[in-house]
């Protein structure tokens, strides 16, 4: 007879959590120390503080909440980005040390490096955005250590053999994510949860409470595309903030145009709202180094509503049947589409700002390579992670558990609260 | 037969928004540019960053979660407001700039002018809290354009002829915001939705929703007081932001002390706390250039606390049958009257400096006049705009309809979120 | 017969609530004055206005909203913290002023103050949770007058006579809280409660909400350690942002790991994410000024996420049984044995960096007096407060009436919301 009950983690979840914990210290103590007082003084903590609360509230709750849209798995939609989040980043920090800022054995630790690694971090939360509610929080993990590694062997290998700059090269952190998580949920797919699974639903609660997530990553949005951007150019950083708010303003108006013009009945879609609303941070960001002119933020911003509302309304639905590709949280539409229309205008803006033949055709064979590297590395390593994570080894939820916070949490809303 | 369902917002909504971010985007492109980099070098980002994300998570999430109470009806009140605030900060970058820093045909945009243009929106948010629930968002994206621009016109009027300092005008918001949407309110009175419409209620959760709205504006108020105070001027800064601090401090003890002593089985009203713990914001703001003592800010807290509180005791449910005027989110009690009380305690406190009995004559001239002034616009282009909404083109929700999100939002919670 | 409702609140709390606020108002308007411009220049707002803004975030909305888990309760928990945290820091800004930095006759209020005084109505918070459910706000605010009261006390015994660090005395808000609520609820106890109350449970939503103000505690933490840590010493001030980003990092990752391990059937308690993921970094702050190197912060944060999770697990359920003591939110185990692994950290690393036996004697005896004052003093004030507050003069809710918002708040949910 089949099992009532979703497998227990205790054998997995503990043990996995408590060896990287363990072996994160174990590094943490003979690699890494706090930036010394000079540099601080240079780089006074006050310069980056604000934006980097505002990205930590981004990281932590903003991904958190937007996902507490599905009914019965809004504790693990909240509760698993924490435990993700929060291994993530250590495992970033020390990545990013080790790779980009290594010297004499030792990584220093500081404000900008927190704020490097919570962007690392949120690549690895949109990935798991695709297979959100199909997977317990062993696989969330092991996810999060391969993605992660993706992601920053990724920008070492643009840093490093196609000298793409710092700024330009984090922000493919929306393409990244995005088809790493499809290619892996792709992989993971179970004809089980088809063609719909009861519990993968919302009421309209759990929508406000996505709301708070939306709005909270809305918001803070400017400081996400403008925190690596060095302080000493204060001119790129201004315009930074400017074309994130103006570019979020405008796909905003797209959203809810497009929602509406694509219903039948005329009305607007909760869903378009929650997420193509952030589609023109998204592809701002990823064109940030070359924005110099506020109205092209905002067409960019206005064709990110656009194409992020049509891909919710047309391409995820059809994904599962023509691809047996399921996108929880539609990462394709928020991250991965616009993320490749901000690639678009990047190429766009520079073609037409260049000044010869010569330097249009080295820049566009240079930005197609930095493309294909990533969608390359990132699925290369979406593939693999999916395999492996298909292994029965996890225990992953029965079909009939998925979507469900039953699965892995205690239960006891008729007995004290304790 | 009447009609089973709230009209389409096809032909209406996606035309509109589309048009508007259009022409927006195409005056952005001939007369925006980003400010130059030696005036950020003058006026680093990080001046007034912080404060400027406050004054943003006030006016994207404050404004719209604390009109989430409404049961069915908090997509709308969120969603709308994201929608409306997302189109009036764009005009009122325009229109600002257009009247205030117009320089060789250029408009610059910087934080300063975010910040400010978020202000703008933020007197829109008042009106519309007016007449939220019974408009549809085609009506309150007209409502915003047209609000914008009179508050704008009354700006400049104010500080072209009567030389109002810039702080000074801009804080009259409340006191213009609110009036605009009471006269709005009562041109646009439904006798259908009186006595009660069975839908204009709250349960817990989404009064749980509102108390998040109104702990944001609470918590971030002093960086709604504070941002347009130059940083030349740090002692100004700090006792506007110490001033606000305190006097919300104060505003929400009288809430609590004011809602029991007027109940007759002396309990607390939940929408007292959720609207009177603000007045003291208000107030303050108002008169934050005469503020130089923080207990002279503690009793303008508490005074605005009594008020409103007696406000949504007393005057909000009379208004109805007295006046024929509805006030959805009782903007009369939060920002009418307690801009007011703000607009006295700035005549008090200067009049009581005053060396010479021609120096009191002259400042009260004068501080009459703007109050008579800003009145006067704020109720005629309040009165002109109920009239234009009041055009059946426009489509408004039936009586039935209202404070629905049925009218506008998709439904389909038994089936897949998709 | 029995009385069927709850006792009202109108003769108390109206008089007590406005006798407190003129009293304070009397008080700043002869003691209290802003900052001079001279000092501003100095220390400009800007410098620690991102971080204030955090530390009222955790204050308002953390406490607040961390407590809205009880179901039936949550207007309450939200909203008397609104009303006691404006009135405790009233009082903290003079008694503060007073003890701590009174020149002629002045207390001179500026940013700095207005965060110590957050900090201190943190501490009075905490003990607040110890009673949640079982008192009327009356009492809560006499609970608050006497917290800050015995915290400000011990912080000048401390400060004067042992020449403790301010910022070591006042992190030791966490034990003095945690003590001081825990007597009081040992004083308080009902067994008219026990074994459980039916109301003292929480439901999906309401977790949800409890789960908003756990993530921002959480993410404003590193701002609520390193804030009264001065500019002039960034190093400092650095390591103790990122050493309690990382000990909180690490102590999520305790919380999953020991709430799945000690579960029977090996899920995850959603009480214990909720709050034992804070305790990393309760227990850096009171480490904060001795921890220099990332990995001990995350060995402390690990420590004490394994201590809270196994309080709440075998602690808070028993305290009841074994000691009559019913802890509402379970600030033992999230602030006070954290904290006390916070002082034995300190210990330890001070020793060990000692360089002779004489300095480590004698920083024991010293560091031990610390703690013993600390503990007398809040035991004390702690039981004080308890028996004044068993008084039945303050009407407390009856026995069947507690954790319920019903006996403290209008309900209108049927009729409309006015």
């Amino acid at each position: 007879m089949a099992p009532q009950y979703a497998p227990s983690l205790r054998g997995r979840l503990p043990p996995l959590a408590l060896l990287l914990e363990t072996i994160f210290i174990v590094l943490f103590a003979f690699l890494v120390e706090y930036e010394e007082a000079e540099i601080i003084k240079e780089n006074p903590v006050t310069h980056i503080y604000a934006e980097f609360q505002d990205v930590q509230v981004m990281v932590f709750l903003g991904f958190g909440f937007l996902a507490t849209f599905l009914l019965r798995y809004s504790f693990s939609s909240s509760g698993f980005n924490l435990l993700v989040a929060s291994l993530a980043v250590q495992w970033a920090i020390l990545l990013n040390g080790f790779l980009f800022s290594f010297h004499h054995g030792k990584i220093r630790v500081g404000m900008k490096s927190l704020a490097e690694a919570n962007l690392c971090a949120a690549s690895a939360l949109i990935s798991m955005g695709a297979v959100l509610g199909k997977t317990n929080p062993v696989q969330l993990l092991l996810m999060a250590l391969l993605e992660v590694l993706g992601f920053t062997a990724n920008r070492w290998i643009l840093q490093t053999w196609f000298k793409v700059q710092l700024v330009d090269s984090i922000m493919l952190l929306h393409i990244f994510g995005a088809y790493f998580g499809v290619m892996m949920s792709w992989i993971l797919f179970r004809s089980g949860l088809e063609p719909r699974h009861e519990k993968e639903r919302s009421d309209r609660k759990t929508d406000l409470f996505s709301m708070i997530g939306t709005l909270f990553l809305w918001m803070f949005w400017p400081s996400f595309n403008s925190i690596m951007i060095s302080q000493s150019l204060p001119g790129r950083k201004l315009s930074a903030i400017c074309s994130t708010y103006l570019s979020l303003a405008s796909s905003a108006v797209g959203a809810f145009a497009f929602s509406v013009v694509t219903s039948p009945r005329g009305k607007i879609n909760k869903v378009h709202i929650q997420n193509a609303s952030l589609a023109g941070g998204v592809a701002v960001g990823v064109a940030v180094s070359a924005i110099d002119m506020p109205w092209i933020a905002m067409v960019i911003g206005l064709a990110a509503g656009l194409i992020s509302s049509l891909g919710f309304r047309y391409i995820k639905p059809n994904m599962k049947f023509l691809f047996k590709c399921h996108d929880t949280c539609g990462v394709l539409s928020v991250h991965g589409m616009p993320g490749f229309l901000g690639w678009v205008a990047h190429f766009i803006i520079h073609l037409s700002q260049s000044s010869s033949v010569k330097e249009m055709q080295n820049f566009a064979v240079h930005h197609l390579y930095t493309l294909l590297v990533t969608l390359s590395v990132s699925i290369l390593f979406g593939a693999f992670t999916g395999f492996l994570l298909k292994w029965r080894l996890w225990r992953p939820p029965q079909d009939k558990k998925c979507f469900d916070d039953q699965a892995f949490w205690e239960f006891q809303f008729l007995a004290v609260h304790m």
